[in-house]
Parts: C-alpha cells; structure tokens; sequence
C-alpha cells in the first residue's frame, strides 16, 4: 500500500526541474512556494508566520531553510542535501539575514538567479525584504508556474496515491448516505459520517499513514433544500425533510493529495421538476466525459458542455466552468473552461463537475475526479451516480 | 447577541483608511488581500483560481470585483458602492481585462495609485498580469501592511466576537477534558467533543451565526504522550493511557474572529517530572502575564520570558516565540518576539503560550488569549489552568 512519494520520484522530480533551469541558462535557484517545495523535497509544511525557502545553489545542492522549530523534522523529512535555520521569526536577526548567509555561501553572488517569488508570501504577519534587495544577482529570471506545469501530469505514484483518496472519500460517502434521512440534522449526519470514515480510515492504514490535510470526511456544507441553489451555503444544521435536494461533497488527503466527489441526492422521493434538472446535469457530465482525450484542449470541454447547456435553454441557470485539475491543491490549473487551451495529456487528473442552480428549488451537480488515459479517461471515483442511487430512504 | 461586525463599523473602518491614503497624497486604491477586503466590506471570500479585488476610486467611491458566481452574495453582504463581475476564470477574455475597464472607468489612469499587492495572489491555479502591466498610473506606492496595522487594535465589536468564541471554544474544551479517559482513541474523544459543541453552538447562536470559519472543535492533534513534545505531531488516533501527558487545542471562528485555548493535561496521575515542567511552564506564562502591559513594546514579553527560562536552564527545552496576535487570522503581528518591538495599545489581542519539549516525557504548553487594557490584560480566554483542574479521571 503506498502512502507517501518514493523518495527516487522526489530525486527525479528535482532532476527535472534542474534540466529545466539548466536550458534556461539558469545557475541556481530560489523557491519560497510551500506547495512546491514539497513536491520538490518531501517536506511539509504548515504556513503562519514563520519564512521557509528552498535553494538550489550553482552545484546543484538542494539546501532547504526553515524555522528552528521545524529542523528536526526537515532532517528527517525533506529530500535535501542541507537543512538550515534561524531561531524564529521575527527574531533579533531577521531571518532573511540568515538567507542571505545561505546564499552567499552557497555563491550565488553575481549569478543568474532563476525565483518563483521575491520573497516569502504569508499574509500571518510576516513582513520582509525581497531578495533583490540583499543579493547581487548578474540577472534575476522568474520560474513562476514552472513547477507548477510540473505538477500537471501525476506519475503513477501519485495516482494511486489519489485513488487511496478517493477510496475514503467514497467510503465517508456512503456512510453519509446511509445516516441521510428525513428528521436529522447536517451535523449529526456528516458528523457521523466522516468519523466512522475517519477512524476507519486512521485503523486501515496504520501509523504510516500522514494526511497533510484532512482525513475522510463527508458533508453538505448547508447545501440542502433551497439551499443547496447557493454554491457558497454554510453549514446551517438545517434538518432534512422529505424531498429535499441534496449536494454533497467527500474527501480524504493522503500525503497531501486530494480528490473530489459530489452528488446530487434527494431525501426519500423526487418530483418532477427536480428530475428534469438532475437529468441535464446528469448528462451536462456525460458530455464533459466524452469530450476528455488526450490531444485535446481542456476548452473543448467547457464548450462542449455549453453546448449542450445552450441547446436546453439553459445557460442562465449555470455559474461556473466544467472543472479544474486537482492534485496537492483542491484546485489547480488547468481548467475545463473556455479560456484555458491547454492540451489534454495522459496523467492528467480533473474534477469534472457542471451545476445547475435552479432558486427555490436547488443545485444539481455531482463531481466526479476523472486521469486522462492514453484513450480517453478513467474514473478514480467510483461512487454510483445514477438517479436510482441517489435516492436517500 | 453580536454575530457580526455592524456595518456602520465597516464604514468607519474605511473612513480611517480614505484618510490614511489621503495622508499619504494617493488618489485612489486597489486592494486584493481577502482579508482585507473581508475586513473594510464584510465581504468574505475563500480564495480558489477565481481573483476578487476591491477598488477605491478617486471620489472615493467602493467598488468590489468578484467573479459571477458570487455576483449576488456580494450585492447581500458587501458594504460598497458598486459590484462589479466577470464571468469566469480563464474565461474568454481574462478577468483582469474587466478590471482594467473597472479602473479606466472610475478614473484611474494618470493618478497615483495606492496597491497592497499588483496582482491577485493565489496558489490555485491562477495566473494574470500586474496591474501595472496594464494601468497607466501618475505613480504606484505600496500600503502593504496599512490595513494590517489598523487590525492590529480590536474594537469593542471584535472583542466582543472573539469572547464568543472563546465561549465556544471552552465548552469544546470541557466536553474533550469531560470525554478523556485512558483506553478511548483520540478520534473517539475529540470528534464526541466537537460535535457536541458544534450541535450546541449552532442551536444557540441560530441563523445569524455565520463562522466564516471552523464551528467549536477541540483536539489533540497527535500530541498525546510522548509525541506531545512535537508541535507538529499529526493526528494518528493514539489511545489514551495513565500517565500521558496530553496537549489539547480548542476553538471556534464566529464571523471570522478566532481564539486559542490550549492546556496541558494527564490522564488519571502526572509524575514528578512531568509535575516539575508543568510548573516552569506555568510560571513562564504568569512571568509574560505581569508583563503585558499598553506603552510596552511586545518583546519586553518575550525578554521577561526568556530571562525566565534561563534562570532555570531550561532554555534548550524551547522551540518558539511566547505568543502573537491573533484576529481574523489565527496568526497574526504583532508577536510576541525579540524582534518585536511594537508598543502595546489598549485593544490588542494576543495568545500568550511559551512552551516547554521534552524528549521522551512530553510537551507542555497552555495557550491563552488575552486583551490589553488601560492597566494591563484581562484574560479572554477562562479555562482553569491550575494542576488540580488538569487531571483527566
């Protein structure tokens, strides 16, 4: 069962990305994205206000630099060939004081510098020179959204790492479900849910098991009844009654990816109208579905489901794009929208989610986590999504 | 009961920002930390690819720019003179494309313009250009950190929300400390909690309550016996047993604002050692009490604290700074740090936590938040804290 990134993908990932900035003249590098150094190094990390920065100096040594704090844990953790500190943020050093050290150390003086960011980027209070201001570079090159292109073709590892995702997602799913009934309230029903979820979850996969974010859970974040019409409902605790509409979401991190499920349900019985709008957006997903093949831009997708939309008469009722690519971020580039003409590959992974909202009677969407194949696509979520399913009793 | 920040606050907050960019001869102002903007409009936004931005024009007019799904929730809760949206990002023509029309329309060009950042910030997946890749201004001038330093003192209504989510976050508290006992799992008990308080919050507080936010929650996360010693454990479901040392966690956000509530605690007995770190610890967070004091700069804290640890040589058992504000984010500057020097003002809001890691025994830390007064501190935060109450049974 895997549930971390073997540490020969990490060294493979950095090899790429040394290729990358050695054609782009690049000498060494500097990188602040959280997200990134962790798809670089292994280390993970929770943001406040403390800096952390990752380098990669003239010779390719891989040094990383993070509060004191958190030293302990980068030796044991991180892919790197170094790990430095400062005592804590802000300190009676700045710790930029000692990144400078780091660097002029590691000789990146007079060089060409490639940088995601300036600097650190935390809105908890942290405040601090760009690195322009205390290095003499020969250039500074921006490598902003190189990794992060990187980042969108998943190996086979991390595949499965969010299949492993999607498989508690499911699970917390179901047991939403089956607590789903009429005369109950949202957080007795997803409380229960996503703890039995959770606590299986935690017993099934043992001590090796580090979510870096949340572990399974399933709710409908006030997402019922009339509600459910408004894709930024909170939760409400709203009691459900018989033939409300329902839009759900599950997940579960697994070494920080993620995955994406939602349906659309309907508490004891369906009318008529609720039907008609369940059916176009069930089959708004079957044309998204169709239309995912590598080769093809991701706005062949979200036009395609406009289509379909436009053809229904019913775009008004409609308020977002198709979906986004999902991975160590809920959302991520690329996108299925008009827009967004990047080219479909194998190892792609995507939400594929098209809502209808329809005032005073509800939202329609059910989202499913979708690997572009070498053909076409796989479904990675694998919870029912036929009418007859969606029915809670 | 206040659930929220009145509007006519809202506008007064803006009225001190109008003036402060006045002071500084700008003309006009572009903003896109949602905190912020959270803050001068009462507008809230979780941040995923789509930018939101908001617009001071030269008449000193509000515009808020969202995308057009959340069009109509912006027109409902967001004190400004104009919602401006675009469709969708990517979408066919950028959203940056419909601000720049938003800044060319209300006056922008050829003044100078005030910014906190010159691009929306996000990790997911957005990407766009600089506002002063398109804008022609007279001049730019940063006022990053303007806003930040006016949260920096808490109003009435602020303090007021924070209480309330002290209230909740010590019911939590109760509820964890009530359901701890050796032999249950940490997912059993902090969940049990959690969704005890969270039931009870919500019945209480009614519709109105908006978290903006988590609801009540108290929790371990993994630091549980020895692994209590590492502020960064993860949950991993340990089971309780006599003797553990436990460091807990409890809050709740109401209207954005949060809390902290931390304790050190045992489960049914606590040795001799553990007892003798308990009590520095303990005597460490009273030394930064008597400390917090209006006219004082933050880090006569820290000093006083660390002056502490040294008398008893426990210095090596530290790992970070005693505390730091705390508002809309959980972290927040100022800190209590060496660094710090900022002069403490009636109506700032801190955690107060210096902590104490021992290898192989445990980890003891008690975090309180607490207001500056005209003469010192009240505690905000009112959990027992003394030994006696610590016990778990």
């Amino acid at each position: 069962m895997l549930l971390s990134i073997p540490r020969e993908e990490l060294a493979h990932r950095q090899s790429k990305f040394f290729s990358i900035i050695d054609e782009k003249q690049i000498e060494c590098a500097i990188l602040f994205s959280v997200t990134d150094i962790f798809y670089l190094t292994g280390f993970h990390f929770h943001p406040t206000e403390r800096p952390i920065g990752l380098v990669i100096d003239p010779a390719k040594q891989v040094h990383l630099f993070v509060p004191a704090l958190e030293h302990e844990h980068a030796e044991e953790f991180a892919l790197v060939d170094y790990v430095h500190s400062y005592p804590e943020y802000p300190g009676l050093r700045h710790p930029m004081e000692y990144f400078k050290d780091v660097l002029l150390e590691s000789g990146f003086e007079g060089k060409v510098v490639g940088y995601d960011a300036l600097g650190y980027g935390s809105s908890m209070g942290y405040r601090g020179p760009a690195v322009s201001e205390f290095l003499s570079a020969k250039e500074f090159v921006s490598l902003k959204g190189v990794i992060e292109e990187l980042r969108f073709i998943k190996s086979a590892a991390e595949i499965e790492l969010i299949k492993e995702s999607c498989r508690w997602g499911n699970l917390a799913h179901r047991l939403l479900q089956k607590y789903s009934k009429a005369g109950l309230s949202e957080i007795e029903i997803t409380s229960k849910a996503s703890n039995e979820a959770t606590m299986a979850m935690i017993e099934t996969l043992g001590p090796e098991y580090k979510p870096h974010g949340y572990t399974a859970m399933a709710i409908f974040r006030g997402q019922i009844g009339e509600m459910s019409a408004f894709p930024h409902a909170v939760t409400q605790n709203i009691v459900l009654k018989k033939g409300d509409n329902l839009v759900t979401g599950a997940a579960a991190c697994v070494w920080g990816y993620h995955s994406e499920l939602e349906r659309t349900m309907f508490v004891e019985d369906v009318s008529e109208e609720q039907l008609k709008y369940f059916q176009f957006m069930y089959e708004a997903q079957e044309v998204a579905f169709r239309h995912i093949k590598p080769g093809m831009p991701t706005s062949s997708v979200e036009e395609a489901v406009q289509a379909y939309f436009k053809e229904n008469n019913i775009t008004h009722l409609t308020q977002h794009h198709t979906g986004h690519a999902i991975g160590l971020l809920g959302h991520e580039a690329p996108f299925f929208d008009l827009g967004d003409h990047t080219i479909m590959q194998p190892g792609m992974v995507f939400t594929v989610e098209p809502g209808i909202y329809v005032r005073g009677l509800g939202g329609f969407r059910h989202s499913d986590t979708v690997l572009v194949t070498e053909n076409g696509m796989e479904m990675l979520t694998y919870y029912p999504r036929d009418l007859e399913f969606m029915i809670c009793r």
